[in-house]
């Protein structure tokens, strides 16, 4: 049996999370509903003009892995962070989550990545991320038995901004399916797609990646497409299941010439979407492990990603396991 | 004029906060609803087993201080962090507050103070505090011009657990009323008055302290009775003005002869009570350094402890000044 249900790869990251208003993002440059890569000069810039804020762990595939864990499910990570009070508290929450997670800490410099998040009236976040130590992930971050013994590994599509993570994707997918595990990713965010558009497309194309999960901005963006009927017959043909989300239109899942189509779930405020996709996939990717239909692991997202955006930061709150049987999804 | 409507001088501590049920309270010896002083290893053992959590700029005199600029008084801070992470956030979130704050960090160890927050289903929050840096606030922390130079200043009986800080408060309060300023300060908690009953009575006796916060618990403690009338009423011989707090049942003014009644604002959902007297303090003094009715200080209070406690952490997210607008109470 394998070890994890799903393994996690992503940049381990601290949100510093502010509310601000639509003039803010244009006064200081921040592209809205984003994630925009910054350096250390600019880092400190944005945080001298940022309001108070409060901390908590993120990172995309980190939210995705404590998502899966708040399900009940055996979720595992790998991420870097550095040996910083940041670094401590961003271990804390994943093993206080359940996740496992015992990727070697850097020893100093670069500092625990941290992404200045901004949120606006709208509830839309536009991120600023300073990768610090995440750029240190590398292969031999991965242990063979982690490849291998997770039903499926998950990544961020975000982690092709640092190459020797790249290499850690390529040859975790390569042991993962060795062991006969499936391989799925995030496309993250419409500008990650712009950059690496063909390393994408090659990865669903060649197999590494058998699953995709995508909103509808990544989706056409990847296929440079207008038209989300056309990504979707696209991506029906580039990978096993496509899982795209489109916000309050629910999401839609292609598989083979199967179209499941998932209602959003209702919501009383709109507070705050960050981790709305990587909760979804949690949702998804828990329902998928323990066998379900893709129906179900629709609703399961879809319950999930609900819950993280009526409040603030990255993660819910609520146990999730509680909350799906309460709706009677589990 | 004075440079500052108020002066808090309080610990200066990152509140680490997450949700737990009574059992995890009752197993862990955590004493509900209260505040515990711990040590470096008792704080290890209890982050140990402490579910994931977020981190927020906290302090009651500092929650105080940013409640008071929130509303678009002038406020200034004295508290000790260390120059560490931790404290680089405290720092960025005072200033970006608009509070004056520049007490000089602390070069290494001990660590930027922090306390861990259960919140548990009622809303109550139990409070374990590391005071780390804390301790090495000193009477030369305060400048002259800043104690001479606030209408207000306030301080927290929480800090007559280091010795260094008491010396600082007395020192201030002297160049205050040379300067013809008035004090006031929060008894804090119940079990901290148990600790410096004494201390505190002289305080207000000798005319250190003009006007004093506290809730029912904490009032009645000072005075040793069960009785809330009698502990008015000694409140009222003992200082200028008594400002006591008592949850859902609102607030009572006591100033000579005069009794305020203060109602309670209507709230949504009670999630975390974590700052709710702190507000209240900021609110109470923004009305009386811009000279307001007794009645104005308390409903400007109870708007802002109404608001605090219907989220996580303990300040709150909305702009108090336009809040009380909206509310006709500015």
């Amino acid at each position: 049996m394998p070890k994890y249900d799903v393994l996690c790869i992503g940049n381990a990251i601290v949100d510093i999370v502010t509310q601000c208003d639509e003039a803010f993002l244009k006064t200081n440059g921040i592209i809205k509903g984003s994630m925009d890569l910054i350096d250390s000069n600019r880092a400190d810039l944005l945080y001298s003009r940022m309001g108070p804020a409060i901390e908590a762990s993120g990172g995309s595939a980190g939210n995705t892995a404590a998502g899966v864990a708040s399900f009940g499910g055996r979720a595992a990570y790998v991420g870097k962070v550095s040996s910083d009070s940041l670094g401590e508290i961003y271990t804390h929450d994943m093993r206080a989550q359940g996740v496992a997670f015992d990727t070697k800490p850097l020893k100093g410099e670069p500092r625990t990545a941290r992404s200045m998040i901004f949120v606006t009236p709208d509830g839309e976040r536009s991120m600023n991320t300073y990768l610090g130590a995440c750029v240190e992930l590398r292969p031999e971050d991965v242990e063979a038995d982690q490849a291998s013994g997770a039903k499926v590994t998950y990544f961020e599509g975000y982690l092709w901004d640092t190459t020797p993570a790249k290499e850690a994707i390529r040859q975790t997918a390569m042991l993962a399916h060795a062991a006969g595990r499936e391989v799925s990713m995030t496309l993250s965010d419409s500008l990650c797609v712009d950059r690496y558009r063909d390393e994408f497309l090659e990865l669903l194309r060649s197999g590494t990646v058998e699953i995709i999960f995508a909103n509808s901005h990544e989706i056409r963006s990847l296929y440079k497409t207008a038209s989300f009927e056309e990504a979707l017959d696209a991506v029906r043909k580039d990978c096993n299941i496509g899982v795209v989300t489109r916000a309050e239109r629910g999401s839609v899942i292609v598989c083979g010439k199967e179209t499941v189509i998932i209602k959003a779930t209702d919501i009383t405020e709109l507070v705050d979407t960050t981790g709305a996709g990587d909760l979804y996939a949690a949702g998804f990717l828990y329902g998928y492990t323990s066998g379900r239909s893709l129906k179900d692991c629709g609703d399961l997202g879809s319950l999930a990603a609900g819950l993280v955006i009526q409040q603030i930061g990255p993660r819910p709150w609520q146990n999730l396991r509680r909350e799906a049987e309460q709706a009677g999804l589990l």
